[in-house]
C-alpha cells in the first residue's frame, strides 16, 4: 500500500480515460459495499466530470442513487482475483471489505470510504441524473483525487468479457506528434 | 489490412470495453473526416449501445449530429502515429483519409465509410440524444460490427493525456473465478 497524495481533480483522466476497470465503494445506511465497473467515461476537465452505467440489478445501484456519492479505486494488475471476486458475489449478503481484506479509508469529500489497497481513489459526488431512470447512466463530478505516488504509471486491468481481461501500463509517449497537448 | 468478417453487435463490449483510443469516421454532405475519442462506454448488450462525449469544438461533432451516424474504428498499437496525427489536425481543412493514406470500406447500415487498415468497424446509429445539447454525449446503437479474424486480441492505444499512450493486449483469463460469466 503505497501511500497516496493529493492529486487535481481535473486530471482524474490520466487514470480513468484509458478505460480500466474501476471498483466503486459505496455507503449508506450504515453499510458499505464494493462492486466492479467497466462501463464508464470520464465526460469533463473542469468540472471534473465522469459518467458511469451501474446497472440497477447490483445492490450498489441504489446505495449510490440514494445517498448520491461514491469513490472510485483503481486497481492493479496484481488484484485481478480480488476483482474478479467481487464482481462474482452479491453486496447484500457479503461484507466485501472484510471478505477481502480490504481496508477502508476516511474520504475528504464524500461518506463513502476509499480503498487503501488501490493505486488511487476519487471521490465523486452525484452532479447530474437526466439518464439514471431510462439508462441507469450517473454522471458524477469527481471533488477530491488521491493517488500514489509509484509507480507513475500502474499496469491496470481491462474487461474484455467472458471472464477475461487485458492488462495495460507500456508508456507510449507521442507528444512530439501533439500541436496542442491536452 | 486483415480481412474482416462479420461480429455479433451484442459482443462489441469485447474491443470498446477496455476503453482504447478510437477513430470516429463521418460523413455528412458528401465529405468525410475522422477524429480520435477516446471518451466512450458501453452502455448496453441489447440493443449494443455506445455513448461517447464528441466535444462541439470538432468539425466532426456536427457532422454527426446533422447526419445521425457514424463508424467507430478501433486501430491497432501499430498506428500510433497516424492516431497522434488525425487527433492534431482539423478535419474542415484536411482529408484525412487522403492525408494519411486510409483506405475507405463501405458500411452497410449507414452511410460513412469505415476504415480498413483497423482492426474493426462498428456502424453506428444515433439512438438518444437526451444529452447532446447539455453535456455533447451521443448515445449510439451499433447495428453493424466487422472485426479482423486475426490477432484474437490486437494490441491498443489507451490516452492518457500529456501526448501520452499505454498500450494494452496482453490477456488474464479469469473465469474459474467468474460465478455468471458474461
Amino acid at each position: 500500500m503505497s501511500k497516496k497524495v493529493d492529486f487535481p481533480v481535473s486530471d482524474a483522466r490520466r487514470y480513468l480515460e484509458p478505460g480500466p476497470v474501476v471498483l466503486i465503494s459505496s455507503r449508506w445506511k450504515g453499510s458499505d459495499n464494493i462492486m466492479t465497473l467497466g462501463w464508464h467515461s470520464i465526460l469533463e476537465f473542469t468540472p471534473s466530470l465522469w459518467g458511469a452505467m451501474i446497472s440497477s440489478g447490483n445492490h450498489s445501484h441504489r446505495m449510490i442513487r440514494e445517498s448520491g456519492e461514491c469513490v472510485v479505486n483503481l486497481p492493479t494488475a496484481d488484484m485481478v482475483d480480488i476483482v474478479s471476486l467481487i464482481g462474482n458475489c452479491d453486496g447484500e449478503s457479503t461484507d466485501k471489505f472484510e471478505e477481502f481484506g480490504l481496508t477502508k479509508t476516511a474520504s475528504a469529500e464524500v461518506g463513502a470510504p476509499g480503498i487503501a489497497q488501490c493505486h488511487a481513489s476519487f471521490e465523486c459526488k452525484l452532479y447530474d441524473d437526466t439518464l439514471v431512470d431510462s439508462r441507469n447512466f450517473f454522471i458524477f463530478e469527481i471533488v477530491k483525487a488521491d493517488v500514489a505516488e509509484r509507480p507513475a504509471h500502474p499496469e491496470t486491468l481491462h474487461y474484455i468479457g467472458g471472464g477475461s481481461f487485458v492488462t495495460a501500463g507500456k508508456v507510449v509517449p507521442q507528444k512530439s506528434l501533439f500541436t496542442k497537448v491536452t
